[in-house]
C-alpha cells in the first residue's frame, strides 16, 4: 500500500505518524516544499523574544521520520496531482499512490506586495530567523493584524526592546476569537505597556519604499502615516488550493468526517481543509490542535483503519502579557439568535485576593450550550470543560449542575463559568 | 408554608436562600447551635497563617438572613424532632413544620479526649481563633491527620513560624483523595520544607498531660513519643445523627435524588447526609461544594419546586505549598477491576519550560471514564473537564478525542489528561 502525503506541517507530519502506527507495512512518502521537517508553527512568535531558539521548534527531525520508515522529501514541492491515474508529480519525478493526504496549508496574504528586506510574514522558521535579525533593540516594527499571532509577536518583540505599533483592520482585538464586548480589557492591558501603540479599525492602504505605512480610518476615512523600520504582516491566510480542481473546494478543500474529500482515497487535512463546525456551518481550519487531530484521523483512515472526526469546536487560547484568553465555538455573530450571558467573577472566594475572570456563554434558545469565551487565569482549562460539555450536547442546566472542584485558595464554590450559565438560564 | 432548617452551615444556609428565592411567601426558620451565621468552613485553615481574619469568613450575616426574611436563631440547638406531629423542639420552645431540612453536619473525632487548652479541632470559627492564639512563632504544633485540612493547616502554621509535626494513620498523604501511587510527590515536596516533619503510618495511642504524644508504627509496632506544645486534630468526622431514628440512616442520613429522606417532606443535606456516587455506591458527603449543591436542591424542593441532585462525583481539590492536587470519582480501591493509566507530562510543549503534571485515569473495562487524579498547575480546572465528561458518561475514546485549547505558552497540543486516556485506551 502506497500512502502519499503532501505537506509536512502539523497535519501532514501527524498523518504520516499515525499511518505508520496503524499499518506497519504501508509505504509512506511525505513531500514538503520547505527545507524543514515537522515543526511547531504556533511556537514561532515566542522565538522573537529570543527565549526560544527557532530550531528548537522542530518536533520531529528528518532522522525521526527515517527511523519510522517514512520517506520524507524536503524542499520538494508537489506540482500536480493526477487523480484519475493516482499519481503525484514533483520537480524531481512522479509517484503512484493508493491513498493521498493533502496538507498543503495556507498562503499568508498582505495588503501590499511583500519585499522581504522590509516586510515579513511569520509563517516559517526562516521568517522567524529573519525577523529575529531585524528586531534589534530600539527598532520600530509595525505589526499588521491583531489576531493571536500579531499579539503574541508584539509581546515577544517588546520583551526584546523593540517598539511596536499594532494595526488592526477591525475595531476590536482578536476579532476572530472574541466578541467585541469581551475585547476591551485586552485593549486596556495593551495600552498600559511601554513600547506598544495600538491602532484599531484602520486599513493599510499602501506602504512606500521608506517604510511609511499609509493607513485609513475605516469609520472616518481619515488618513495617517506610520513610519517604521520593518513590518510584520499577520493579517490572515488563505488555503492553498492550487493542486485540486474547483469541484473539490469551497473556501477550503471540502472533507467529510473521515477527512476524505469528494475523491475516494484522497484526504485533506489542516489549514487547507474545510469541515463543519458544531452548528453544521462550513468552517476553515486555522488551529494546530485541529490539524493534528485531523492528521490522526486521516493517517488512520488512509492506512486502512477507521477513525472519525467530530465536528469542529474551534477551542482556542492565547496569552497576551498576563491575560489568558480562550474561546470555544462560533462568535455570537455566527449564531442564530443565541441566548447570551456574561459574568465577571473572581478566581477565588471574596475573602481571599483573587484575579478577575470574565466569562461569556452562548446557548440556543432551548438552552443547548454552543460557545464560550473566557479571559483570566486558567482560561484554557476552563474552556476545555466547556469544550467537553459542548461535545456531549450538554444544556446550560446540566453544565451548571456539575460538581466542580472547590478549595478557597484555588477556586470559589461556584465557578464563574457556572454562574455565567445560571444567568443565561434565568434569561431563558 | 412553614419550612424549618436545622443547621446554618454551607448546606443549611444555602437551602434557606434557595427556599426563599423559590418561594417568596414561605415562612423559613433556621436554627443554628453555634453563635455564627453561615461561614466558609473550608476557609478556616487559611486563617491560621494570619492572612485571613476568621470573621471575614462569614459569607452571610445574621442581618443578611433577616433582610431575606429568613428567621435565623443562633445558639439554638434543636434537641428533638417529632416526625409524626411535624414539630421540632429547641431549648427555647417548639415549632411546627411543613417541610424540614436537616443539615446537622458532623462531629470531629479524636484519638484521645480533647482538652481545649492543649488540643483543638479545626471545625469552627472559635477553633480558628483559639489555634491562632496558641500558634505563636516558635511554638511546636502536632497535626493529627494529613488530609486536606491537616495539610492546609500545616502550610498556614509554617508561614507563621510554627514548627509542625504531621502524624498520619495511613501510609500515604491525602489518603481519601489520592491513590498511594500518586501521593509520593507530595511527600517529597513536604520533606523539603523547613519547620515541617512528617510521620506516616502511625497511630496515636495516647497523649499525656505534658503534651507527649505517644505513637505506634502500624507496620512494625515500634513506639515513639513526640513532644509538642499543642495538637490540632484533623483525623476525621462522623455525621451527626442524634435527631433521627436509626431507620433513616446508614452511615449518614439516607437521601434520594430530591435530597428527601425516607420521611416525606423531610430532607437531609451536607455532611450529615448519605447519597449515591457515580458507581451507585452509598457515599458520605464531606465537601462544601456538594453541601451547597444539595442545599440548593433541598431548598427548592422543600419550598414547592422541583430540583434533582445528580450522583456525587466527589470532585475535590487542595493546594499544598505549590502543588495543586485534584481528584474526581472514587479511589482505585473503590472501583471493581478498573482500567488504570498514569501519565507524567508537562504543562507546556517540550521547547518551553513547563511544570510537571501527573494524571491518573480510571475507567471501566468497557472504557467508561469513572475517576481521575491530577497533580500540577491547573489541576482543579483540569479535573473539572473530567467531572464534566464523567457526568455525561463519556468513554475514554470520546474524551481523548475532544479538541482542547492549544497555545505553546499555555498548553501542549495534547493535554496530559488526553494522553493518560490514550494510554488507558491502548491497555483496553
Amino acid at each position: 500500500m502506497d500512502i502519499v502525503i503532501i505537506g509536512c506541517g502539523a497535519a501532514g507530519g501527524t498523518a504520516a505518524q499515525f499511518a505508520r502506527k496503524n499499518n506497519r507495512k504501508a509505504l509512506i512518502t511525505l513531500y514538503e516544499k520547505g527545507p524543514y521537517s515537522q515543526y511547531s508553527r504556533c511556537g514561532l512568535p515566542y522565538t522573537l523574544s529570543g527565549e526560544v531558539d527557532p530550531d528548537k521548534l522542530i518536533e520531529f527531525s528528518h532522522e525521526w521520520f527515517q527511523k519510522a520508515r517514512i520517506d520524507l522529501h524536503l524542499t520538494t514541492p508537489v506540482t500536480k496531482i493526477d487523480f484519475d491515474k493516482q499519481y503525484i508529480y514533483t520537480t524531481n519525478g512522479e509517484k503512484k499512490y493508493d491513498s493521498l493526504i493533502i496538507a498543503t496549508g495556507v498562503h499568508s496574504h498582505a495588503p501590499f506586495p511583500i519585499d522581504t528586506k522590509k516586510h515579513s510574514f511569520l509563517r516559517t522558521l526562516d521568517d522567524a530567523h529573519h525577523i529575529q535579525r531585524m528586531a534589534t533593540r530600539g527598532t520600530h516594527i509595525a505589526i499588521i493584524g491583531a489576531g493571536p499571532t500579531g499579539l503574541e509577536a508584539a509581546e515577544a518583540l517588546i520583551k526584546r526592546g523593540v517598539t511596536v505599533t499594532l494595526i488592526e483592520y477591525y475595531s476590536s482585538l482578536l476579532p476572530t476569537m472574541l466578541d467585541s464586548d469581551m475585547a476591551p480589557i485586552i485593549h486596556d492591558t495593551l495600552m498600559k505597556r511601554e513600547l506598544l501603540s495600538l491602532t484599531l479599525n484602520h486599513e493599510v492602504t499602501s506602504i512606500d519604499g521608506d517604510m511609511d505605512i499609509h493607513i485609513k480610518n475605516r469609520k472616518t476615512g481619515d488618513k495617517r502615516t506610520i513610519s517604521a523600520d520593518f513590518a510584520l504582516v499577520a493579517s490572515g491566510n488563505t488555503p492553498v488550493l492550487d493542486l485540486v480542481p474547483e469541484s473539490m473546494t469551497d473556501r477550503g478543500i471540502i472533507i467529510d468526517e473521515r477527512c476524505e474529500t469528494s475523491k475516494k482515497n484522497v484526504y485533506a487535512i489542516g489549514d487547507c481543509s474545510q469541515y463543519r463546525d458544531i452548528t453544521g456551518a462550513p468552517c476553515l481550519v486555522g488551529l494546530g490542535s485541529i490539524a493534528v487531530r485531523q492528521g490522526k484521523v486521516a493517517g488512520i483512515n488512509a492506512s486502512g483503519g477507521k477513525a472519525v472526526l467530530p465536528p469542529l469546536l474551534n477551542t482556542r487560547v492565547t496569552k497576551v502579557f498576563d491575560l489568558e484568553i480562550a474561546a470555544v465555538g462560533p462568535l455570537s455573530t455566527g449564531l442564530e439568535n443565541p441566548l447570551v450571558s456574561t459574568f465577571r467573577g473572581s478566581s477565588r472566594p471574596l475573602y481571599l485576593p483573587g484575579e478577575e475572570i470574565r466569562v461569556k456563554v452562548m446557548a440556543t434558545r432551548k438552552g443547548k450550550l454552543c460557545a464560550a469565551q473566557i479571559i483570566g487565569p486558567g482560561a484554557a482549562q476552563r474552556i476545555n470543560a466547556f469544550a467537553t460539555a459542548i461535545s456531549c450536547n450538554m444544556t446550560l442546566q446540566q453544565f451548571s449542575g456539575i460538581e466542580t472542584a472547590y478549595a478557597p485558595v484555588v477556586s470559589p464554590v461556584f465557578l464563574p463559568s457556572t454562574l455565567a450559565c445560571e444567568i443565561a438560564l434565568r434569561k431563558q
